[in-house]
């Protein structure tokens, strides 16, 4: 299995690709731009999806369930937001098909079907979310709305790539609804924190928090924070966004409330996401060239066990001594697969647990079990020990809890390395070309941003929160900078 | 707040609407024929979605995602599935939306965009789902592929009712590929019998299973399975199926399989799925004129606590004293609702805690307090004991489970009430009016079936597998029968 897999000096989007393929994650399907989630995929992304549910539950937001068109009259109320999702959309026109006339048996649309009004397939839902809050927001008392809904959206892609750009993908989408300015402030940095602690302590995946530039930001937010991530080939990933949107849904969809004194004011709001791009973040952060790696806090398998036997008589054996182990296993919470499929060799079936970086693989054979002793592989180091059956299920979960440590201490080695603070354009300009980030003083002003990015093809992922905030020159101006923000090449 | 809800005897389907509207389980919204999801709503549905969840897994299957969209040429690959779904399509024709020239600020279809094929969105997932397990399937030792999402799927009803009829609605679908056809008939069997299991254990629903005839079978099935239940006005509701495909998608697809032998047959399919629509039958099956009334399996708050109190210390006192018995109750897996919400009276709780369904709901006053008692009262039949505070955790877990048992029986004996054997057609014309199952004998045609509904609007339900197989003669035309169906009007 392994030499099917591009090694990443050779062509890192080839190894991306092929790393999806092997682990059996994700493939292109026959409608343009949009992908099929297989089920290993699909298995990692439940992971995923529980674990964030569960942190936004824990916070106090409850899902709900939204549609999924948006009629074109709230599409375009908020401008800024409509502007900036026109070019992408996919529109409904007609509500039926009819045989076509001149090809039996093909159909074709209905003209005498076509909508009064055009339907948008929610790329994002502020619109329909707001004209519904409206509905439901009257006073005080009303407030703060925290809803959340997990759901697919779409936006039209023309260049799309597994997982990190699709032109339907599942996301989940908060959207709060708050009485002030404070505490819908209080909200957008609570969930971009939220992002940032379930990326480090789930993903094993280090990230910056900051704000985006005033480019960079969604449209019809005030403020988008984010959190960033360094991929291993020194790009830049945005794995999560949280915005606030100050009041400028409330005012497109006229949505006030009264105070405690009767005083009318407009509504405060938030919206954060993530999606299943963070899939393609979690590829990219620690497989190798031998497959995926997984962290063992999103792996759907955490131990695979690969019996070695001749006949029955041996399999039996192998079974009824880790019979106790493997429920052992399982009452501590770990995710067991014991493999017996005749159909498959033991080394096809290590090369398989391999590229799909379940985290620790066991294997047995009658010698071993003779001395009463098991393999233990771990898949992030490659290691191999052979110790007693009795210590098997201890260390399992050392095993489980050193990877996840080390994973996410690798990750953050890899970034320290690949950034650096640069105060020169041109030693800039030579340096990007390789990846990594670049902590770099800016005049804060759109064109140095743009004319950065047009000579460079970087951009400033976030103006970050952590780090000294000593002040300095542009490096491309020469003008005042209050604070250095980060420069990279993004996905 | 039960002011508000229109009684059943008055009017049958304001009440079902006053339930969902007091109950704030969902509403209308901007986009004609979709539902907004209301977060209790949306908490009952998880409930459900959870627990079959489950069931699909423990018998193997795994979860994935296929895409939203169908190409028109994928679509009508299926002739007859196409033919059942054309007339209820949404059609995406456009992708991007453009400034509108004579009306600045608003957007138009950019007639540019066109796309070079339609794509419908989803009403059903076989086509696009079989054009990828084409590539899947080369032998018999990819078989079977047993897989299953939780999806929104878009049919355009002209008449659209809250959970019963949506132009959007939420699913899972269910899609499965076998080698053989006793292996897909035994699948669709399963599941179809998994949907009933869940209905009467978890809804305390009891459901008939049976077949439905050809003329109700699903659109590309060789024979669709089904669940049907007894709403509180006699009317029958279809509450799930599951399909035997036959080898219909895998010719209409191409899909063959090699088998041991290393010959070529086509590759035999199921598909299976429940909707939102199971909150309709389960609004219906147990709710009365004071609200909704859930079985504690898929209540989403179990017991509901209001405080009676004056004053801080009051509330402390009763917080300290019932703060272990909570711990308790929660770590048996109880979910429980503290309330004290200073701005709301306790009558205004206990009538928002009944409409919402809560099965059981705490009252403690300082009295009760100073006496070691409290209040519980259960939703289902309005009783009302006083008990020691001692016994609290006992009766609740006892009270849980006598609730759920409860309303399965009684709806059980609503069941039972409204059915009956029918031998005259003059008889069944007058009973049917008001409603209630009719087991009659049918002489097989379509011609016959059409007739009854015409006269009566009432349909074959099923053909049950249930009861006595007795043979008789059609009660319309008097022609030889096998055995009874279930006639009934239907939702």
């Amino acid at each position: 299995m392994a030499e099917k897999i591009t090694k990443r000096e050779i062509d890192y989007s080839k190894w991306y690709l092929d790393i999806i393929k092997v682990a059996e994650l994700a493939e292109h399907s026959d409608v343009k731009g949009c992908m099929v989630i297989k089920p290993y995929g699909f298995a990692i992304w439940e992971k995923i999806k529980d674990q964030l549910d569960k942190m936004f539950k824990e916070t106090g937001h409850q899902n709900a369930y939204f549609p999924i068109f948006v009629p074109k009259s709230l599409f375009e109320a908020e401008e800024k937001n409509a502007e900036g999702f026109a070019k992408e959309c996919a529109v409904v026109t007609h509500h039926r098909l009819m045989n076509d006339p001149e090809n039996p048996g093909k159909l074709m649309v209905d003209p005498n079907a076509k909508l009064e009004e055009e339907l948008v397939v929610r790329p994002t839902s502020e619109a329909i979310i707001w004209s519904t809050y409206k509905k439901w927001i009257q006073s005080y008392r009303d407030l703060p709305i925290l809803i959340n809904q997990w759901a697919n959206v779409v936006r039209w892609e023309m260049r799309t790539r597994l997982f990190l750009r699709t032109a339907e993908f599942l996301w989940q989408e908060g959207h709060t609804a708050h009485a002030t300015k404070a505490e819908a402030i209080a909200e957008t940095e609570q969930m971009n924190g939220i992002y940032a602690k379930f990326a480090e302590e789930f993903m094993a995946m280090p990230v910056f928090q900051g704000l985006k530039t005033e480019s960079e930001r969604f449209a019809g937010a005030d403020e988008t924070y984010c959190i960033e991530a360094m991929m291993q080939d020194g790009k830049a990933l945005q794995a999560g966004t949280s915005h606030f949107l100050g009041q400028n849904f409330a005012k497109a969809f006229d949505v006030k409330f009264a105070d405690k004194e009767g005083k009318q004011d407009y509504v405060w709001a938030t919206s954060w996401g993530v999606s299943t791009r963070l899939m393609g973040a979690l590829i990219m952060t620690h497989s190798d060239d031998l497959g995926l790696v997984l962290p063992p806090a999103l792996a759907p398998i955490h131990v695979a066990i690969v019996p070695i036997y001749k006949g029955d008589d041996q399999l039996e054996e192998i079974k009824s001594k880790l019979g106790p182990i493997i429920s052992e296993l399982r009452s501590n919470g770990v995710a067991v697969k014991f493999d017996d499929d005749d159909n498959k060799r033991p080394g096809w079936k290590f090369a398989e647990y391999e590229a799909k970086g379940v985290p620790v693989r066991l294997a047995i054979g009658p010698r071993d079990l003779e001395n009463g002793k098991i393999e233990i592989a771990r898949r992030d180091t490659q290691e191999k020990n052979v110790i007693d059956l009795s210590d098997c299920v201890k260390e399992v979960s050392r095993l489980l809890e050193e990877i996840q440590t080390n994973l996410y201490q690798k990750a953050l080695d890899f970034r320290e390395k690949n950034i650096q603070m640069i105060d020169s354009y041109e030693e800039f300009k030579s340096k990007i070309e390789n990846g990594g980030f670049f902590l770099a003083h800016w005049d804060g002003t759109a064109e140095t941003e743009e004319l950065v990015k047009k000579e460079t093809k970087a951009t400033i992922r976030c103006i970050p929160f952590e780090g000294d905030k000593e002040e300095g020159v542009c490096m491309v101006t020469g003008k005042p900078s209050k604070q250095r923000v980060i420069f990279a090449k993004a996905y």
